[in-house]
């Protein structure tokens, strides 16, 4: 083998979850596309907002010459200026320019972040069931994801994280709206959060950091409220992209924010701009960076998440699925009716119905429906999942 | 401290590079940024061509809703054939789509590539002088950079290189047209190059990779032809990215081709979709993707690099520099008249005129001018060089 001997590994043990999309892609070629319910990838299908398409052709057909060239790895300054006021915002804590630093995307950010905070070692503490690249992106640098489990219904289990910390812990990595779940930590559990690493920080005389991975922050449903993270703890970053909220994940565009009173600030905010360099992101996109600067607030038409969710909500418990509703994003995590997820999804997959099994997501005997797809996808695919579930009955 | 104590100590090494730059900052906010010489940065002032322009209007204006989505990690299949078929010709080996993985720029692809090979403590030898972001790019990956000196008047030193070569080698790193030399490495040493690394692999009983950087390809010099990595060597990978030959460096495109003929092709091909993926890439940014595909053999116009090439050199011939001409890239790499190439090139600040020392490029004793300026800064710094170098003369 010439290739590197982790990356082997990496590529056999995920082996499984290929094996499940080249079937996927094998029952799509078979049956054809449309006839295959596709629920397997995040890939929000809503266009993005009417804005996005004017601001794009606004900004290049005013483009001057110097608008592809290099700018400071943080971003354009006024790019980061128009997030910064915008943030300032959402986060109720005064937030400037320099502490906003433009990224590709949030895996980007978080890479950036990781590299940045890790010592070999180093201990990433995260709520279970959570997004599987985090395992890998924090391997990327030196450090251990541990996987701390939620309650059952997905909240936040203080406890358990209490006792997961140790003299280790360098990142508290948190999601929400969370993929695989949906959930939505609330205002107090964030508070209590923050209250726990400050304490945990004293005891451990280390700085723990929050990181708040949230791109699902604005695909909220019934009037729920995303509690600010800056508030609640001081030591603190937010990374996010703009791919779910309007619609462009193939466009790599995001951000990484430091909590104004971070301590050590300035040492962190220059970390993050080596590390975005030396890691060869070097910058955000350019052009991108210029039209998101323009579309701060906007987001896709969230009411017709709203309605895929209650389609699917309701017909899977009319066929008897168990879940727990989501109150963001676009996922929908409900327990497989067997404990083996793996074979579950495999049930679905006869029906033409592609998920993924929550073996996946550090939380097997569930498995994940993206409902980001058609509304006519969701329909026709609940006689198959009336079908799959009924020899478990 | 609360950064990882691996890159506090880079910002603290790096710091008097950044000095520099700050020195040059402080100069422009004094003097006003017309009046500085700035010859610091490889940030290509020429426009891009005309076609790039219209042919991303066209692609902005002609958008469908899926255009800004997820695609393969590889990049869209499209573009990855427009990009093989071209290279097809450019390298005289028949190269495939899969063969193909759109990156974020060089930089990026060059992580990717190095993630996928590396081992612990795997070596990856590059002659030096040498793009300083290697050294982190292999320690990013758990490798390590071992320079090996060019001959004096920067063509490979093979012995040197034969000898450099141990068990540990993984990867030999090669930067043609270089920067910052110019350099162009011939026909024949590329050859011999492939021949080395062929017996080596023998020897030592494991695959040497080649690994060539190109963004300045098309960049070249009086009729000169950079030769065909693929002819020279089975298991070699070119990286490169448009950020140079169209100007577009903000954008972060680029690309990795695999050696159709390399050894283990396909579970490399994947290596490198998996770490485009896992390190934050996920895929190149998607509009830019669909322009450049549209672009193949496109450059900016050369003979304008050509004619600052020429200003440059007979100014500062006559000034007394002593430099090897470069038959590519737009950066010249005169000899300092002093040993200490730091103390000259902040003589040079006081002429306002803003380089970077050789040991930047781990070759101390020389200095870098990057020329990708206006004519007019070149030629009104002349007077600065003249007077700068007089004191040691």
């Amino acid at each position: 083998m010439t290739i590197a001997k982790k990356i082997d590994t990496m590529m056999s043990k995920s082996s499984w979850i290929r094996k499940m999309f080249e079937e996927g892609a094998r029952l799509k070629a078979q049956h054809g596309d449309d006839q295959v319910f596709d629920f397997s990838l995040g890939n929000p299908n809503l266009p993005p907002p009417e804005k996005f398409g004017e601001i794009l052709i606004e900004t290049v057909t005013t483009c001057g010459p110097g608008d592809h060239c290099y700018m400071p790895n943080t971003g354009y300054p006024q790019v980061c200026r128009s997030i910064a006021e915008y943030l300032t915002n959402e986060q109720g804590v005064a937030i400037a320019e320099k502490e906003v630093l433009m990224t590709c995307g949030a895996a980007g950010g978080l890479n950036v972040i990781l590299k940045a905070l890790l010592d070999p070692g180093d201990e990433v503490i995260t709520p279970s069931p959570f997004f599987v690249e985090y395992r890998f992106y924090a391997d990327n640098h030196g450090g251990m994801l541990k996987t701390v489990a939620t309650n059952p219904d997905f909240t936040l289990d203080l406890a358990a994280v209490a006792d997961a910390i140790t003299d280790k812990t360098k990142v508290v990595l948190i999601n929400s709206p969370n993929n695989p779940t949906g959930q939505v930590y609330s205002d107090d559990s964030i508070n209590q959060l923050g209250q726990l690493l400050k304490e945990k920080s004293h005891t451990f005389d280390r700085t723990i950091y929050l990181v708040s991975d949230e791109p699902y922050r604005k695909i909220i449903y019934d009037g729920i409220q995303v509690p600010s993270i800056f508030m609640a703890y001081r030591n603190s970053l937010i990374v996010t992209s703009y791919s779910k909220d309007i619609s462009i994940p193939g466009e790599r565009l995001g951000f990484v924010a430091v909590n104004p009173k971070a301590e050590f600030k300035s040492e962190l905010i220059g970390a993050l701009a080596l590390t975005n360099r030396i890691l060869g992101f070097v910058n955000a996109p350019a052009l991108m960076q210029r039209v998101v600067a323009c579309l701060q607030g906007e987001s896709v038409d969230i009411s017709q998440y709203a309605h895929k969710r209650a389609l699917l909500c309701d017909g899977l418990a009319e066929c008897g699925y168990e879940f727990i509703k989501p109150s963001g994003a676009f996922y929908l995590f409900p327990k497989a009716p067997t404990e083996d997820d793996v074979q579950f999804v495999k049930d679905l997959q006869q029906e033409l119905i592609l998920t993924v099994p929550g073996s996946g997501f550090g939380c097997p005997g569930h498995f994940r429906i993206a409902f980001c797809v058609n509304d006519q996808t969701i329909m026709n695919a609940m006689p198959g999942f009336k079908r799959a579930i009924k020899p478990y009955r």
